[in-house]
């Protein structure tokens, strides 16, 4: 019934200098993904997840728009991708492009519409973690075409196409992106960028 | 040694029409925070958790102030808050402000500041609820007070406050706010935001 899951590689553990969960220390942007489908069910909840992220005034400031393996939204969403990000991405058998809503039934700019969707998106990345589930959210892909393929309106803005599925073998990668997916992840250390008193200066509690 | 924890209110939980992690179902953004500090240590997993989010190019274009209850980073914080926020915020031990990187080094606008500085709080958030500690981000606040007193530069940008602490007492907040306490929470369904063919139908997985 199930295939074997294929254990990430443990050099792309999170080396961290402070405990993390698991579901975020076994956290990474794969590019291999297995040729195995993902449940509906499973699906569901990644999309129920981002639902109840939090927002600014819980105005909820997002859409998505979800492809399976050969359905008609998968192939739009393919053919907006970049092909450095297509080369490998076409492997995953679930697509979600997350969409901004950046102006309000008023007219008026909402500031936090892409930070929103942030939030949103890490909840479903998290879920699909819990669910042995892989996230790769990608930038590189055209907004201009994914906006024109499904018609999304004035007000809403494409943000990020999210590759989902279970681990692959980095075997079936080629030899530069095997490369990157057997390298090990890096991080700006936390006295970079958590300060106290004075901005640009490492906070006392990380000494 | 520790004090009892209150339990969240049950009604808190979300009300899922789909299975949700516990770290997710269970997550939400108080406004009674207990008189208990909170360990360093907790501290620095919640910060590393933001530190190994995913972002655009890997460029990490987040940093965080942090105060803790009796410092002068946090004095300075509060003083940003909105009253309206301010009345219930400053009951919470620690109080951190993030910031987006808008602009890189060679005076580019980075799109996904914002978009990943969201990515990083919300792995901050899920890493609270790991610890037993919950997290309100709030918008209310002044960004040019914030940015005033921490001399944040040109190209970095006051995004959100987060407070951050054990959950207290819905009986220490005021009439209007106990009363959102106890509120049950709520989202649109999915039907109303995951698209699949047709931007504004809902995809037939949702259905």
């Amino acid at each position: 019934m199930f295939t074997a899951a294929i254990a990430a590689p443990s050099i792309k553990l999170a080396d961290t200098d402070h405990p993390l969960h698991p579901l975020l220390q076994q956290r990474w942007s794969p590019r291999a993904f297995a040729p195995r489908a993902v449940e509906r069910a499973k699906l569901l909840s990644l999309l129920e997840a981002a639902r109840w992220a939090p927002s600014g005034s819980n105005r909820q400031p997002w859409a998505f728009v979800v492809g399976m393996h050969g359905d008609d939204a998968y192939t739009r969403l393919a053919e907006c991708l970049n092909p450095s990000n297509a080369e490998w991405a076409l492997a995953a058998p679930v697509l979600i492009l997350s969409v901004a809503q950046t102006v309000n039934s008023e007219g008026k700019p909402i500031r936090y519409a892409l930070h929103d969707v942030g939030l949103a998106e890490m909840s479903l990345i998290v879920q699909a973690m819990a669910l042995d589930l892989h996230v790769h959210p990608m930038a590189g892909f055209s907004q201009e075409r994914a906006r024109a393929a499904f018609e999304i309106p004035e007000g809403f803005e494409p943000v990020v196409m999210l590759a989902v599925g279970y681990l692959g073998d980095p075997a079936q990668l080629n030899e530069r992106r095997r490369a990157q997916e057997l390298e090990s992840r890096n991080r700006k250390p936390l006295r970079e960028f958590v300060f106290g008193e004075t901005w640009g200066e490492v906070a006392a509690l990380v000494e």
